[in-house]
């Protein structure tokens, strides 16, 4: 770790706030991202002026059709009564992770030192229609042809299992359940989290069938809710706080909107490309990562992101979960391990437990992340004392990937 | 004008493209877009290579809802056969002026020299839907009351008439058509405009009403279409083109979404926060300004941004107009002349009549002034060779407003 000590911090996260995950039928989307923002405000160390915030970022997927609204800088402009630049960005389930990403640049370009960025989705009060409505985030060829968003992922699971899983006696299907499992039980200390309830294998297994072989309980829900954090320039951090986290890695990549055009079905280009990039930027290797926080829309995508960033080889992603869960000792946390390799992937519970309203995901993970390096998780906190943490956003069925490495100040250390 | 060629510029444009505006019901908006990106590669003087090409960023308004379109860097991933970093910023009718300001902080944070800037809209395939989506931009108790997006206007327009007009013998309303008449002119020379065609004072006054006092040629129209810029780091524009037009001014404010809450309809605060920026950012006055792209979505807004900008004074925004007019010598352009200020604003028909494809307009805008400062405005190029161009694009009723200073290189002059 002694060479990350000398890295450059791009940006530092001094403040962050969230509301509930859930159904939040009794507050329009810019109030949760007011009640998230004005959270994040609030919890600065040492303050935060209103004069001092000087530009906001804020991630979204569906709001002009859940909710008949566009222009969010307009509303947040009034929620916040300020009139500073604000910039709305849509990337679908990546909306959050590319505000974040766009924020990084504008304080680097030396135009801000000071940023609110937020992420937030309302989605419950259209569920009739949610589902022809996520198909936005996939092609209208494959919205044309009858797939729905759980059978985008379902065909790549389903591709997995056959490459990767056959011959495994049950244990690939056992393992993409297992991820449910281990998500849910990493929830359990969540106060946040839509889902604080344990699944067996048998309970993913025999939940309803969605989209072959995806069922329920490998899905991700529809949810409500917003996150928002305080980014800063890494010069005035100590300003705000004595233990800012530090944005040391932030890139992104992208690759064509439809499965039916991509090299591989077993695993996201645009997630390996961004996951080459961070790791270059940073100098680091994947094995100097000790929390992620990973994007399980679908629990396959778990697996793909163990392989996608290289923590293990492709193929064997559904064995290190296999393993992990059997050598489970029964702490509150299950961590993946290869050799001498050890994270601990969705420490809340990530998409499929703590919930996804899809716009803020991007932001709760770095939210989760900044909780957990600062050791300031509570009920969900992991035990080894991060220092180096990683946030994984994907958008669609990965048209865009957005990564983020957030580490503790280490110089005193 | 000594002083300017002391400023240093935030990122330069050495590429331009556009589609015509109109009724395109033919291409889907990532075409367009993409049409019109591949258009503004293909003008860089000096050649634009595919691996020079870092990011993107494009701005769009109502894709969702009229196109069941979302994440458009997944689209335009596939269109351009890259995997770049690629940004879709929504401010309604600002959204283009947003992405260009994202844009140049992204430059200016050294992460990227060279990005594609673009923005599209494809709305007339939706046109019975379209007077509700628009109020999208508006508020939702507007829309609840029953306002359309032209009646918000009304309304500002109803006021302003009644503040300074009444008593001017219907001089005022004069003006107000006066505008349409003016930038129907400018865009006689412009192939690529919706409308070539002239219309008399009466034309104006006579035509349909649409919420009164407005009527259907004070309105910009429905359309659709894309334009796209290649924006590049001041550091390596003259690898590109000997005469890249430089971007030194970069603004951007915004203000509470409905105008009920406003301090005053008679104008709009974030246009006047954000000219008072970047006239301190750039060390100019508005005299310096030659040629201007007003966000004329309806006429009484071209006045607005007179008055907003410190063209004149407010309230005597319609007397420019109606005396520039009376002493017009019959060029092809007719400007606003204030004392010793002379200032041609949409020299290639603004939003009235080149049109107003919503995410596209911000991006117009500065192709305009892109191609006047070039001297390669055709038609429509202004007589003066103008050195300094601004860019005025607000977003909904004036939530969002984003203003950009473009220049030619005048080391040499």
């Amino acid at each position: 770790m002694k060479s990350i000590k000398r890295l450059k911090p791009l940006a530092a996260v001094v403040g962050a706030g969230r509301t509930k995950f859930g159904e939040l039928w009794y507050k329009n989307p810019e109030e949760l991202l007011t009640e998230a923002g004005l959270k994040a405000v609030e919890s600065v160390e040492y303050g935060l002026m209103r004069k001092d915030l000087q530009a906001c970022y804020f991630g979204s997927f569906l709001y002009q059709v859940t909710n008949k609204l566009a222009l969010v800088p307009g509303y947040m402009a009034r929620e916040l009564g300020m009139n500073i630049p604000m910039s709305n960005t849509e990337a679908a389930c990546g909306s959050g992770g590319s505000a974040l990403y766009n924020a990084c640049l504008g304080i680097r370009s030396g135009e801000y030192d000071v940023a609110l960025v937020g992420g937030f989705e309302k989605m419950t009060d259209r569920s009739e229609k949610i589902i022809d409505d996520l198909m936005f985030a996939g092609d209208l060829h494959e919205f044309g042809a009858g797939y729905t968003f759980a059978g985008l992922y379902a065909s790549m699971m389903a591709r997995y299992i056959h490459d990767y899983g056959d011959g495994s006696d049950g244990k690939c299907r056992e393992a993409l359940a297992l991820i449910t499992c281990k998500n849910h039980l990493h929830a359990m200390g969540n106060e946040y989290a839509q889902f604080r309830r344990e699944f067996s294998v048998d309970d993913v297994l025999n939940s309803p069938l969605v989209a072959d072989p995806i069922r329920m309980l490998h899905c991700s829900p529809v949810s409500d809710g917003a996150v928002a954090l305080v980014v800063v320039s890494p010069e005035v951090a100590k300003k705000y706080t004595d233990t800012p986290i530090y944005i040391v890695g932030s890139q992104q990549a992208t690759d064509d909107v439809s499965i039916c055009s991509r090299e591989s079905l077993t695993g996201i280009k645009a997630t390996r490309l961004a996951m080459e990039k961070v790791l270059k930027e940073t100098g680091m290797t994947i094995g100097d990562i000790q929390v992620a926080e990973a994007h399980d829309c679908f629990t396959i995508e778990e697996i793909f992101f163990l392989e996608d960033s290289g923590f293990c080889k492709e193929g064997e992603g559904w064995k290190i979960v296999y393993d992990s869960y059997e050598s489970f000792n029964g702490s509150k946390h299950i961590p993946y391990v290869n050799g001498n390799r050890e994270l601990v992937v969705n420490a809340g519970g990530g998409l499929k437990a703590d919930g996804h309203p899809v716009g803020a995901t991007g932001v709760r993970q770095v939210y989760e992340c900044f909780k957990q390096l600062r050791g300031e998780a509570g009920g969900n906190q992991v035990d080894t004392e991060p220092n180096v943490a990683l946030c994984h956003n994907i958008g669609g069925t990965g048209g865009i990937a957005t990564v983020h490495i957030l580490m503790r100040d280490l110089s005193k250390s």
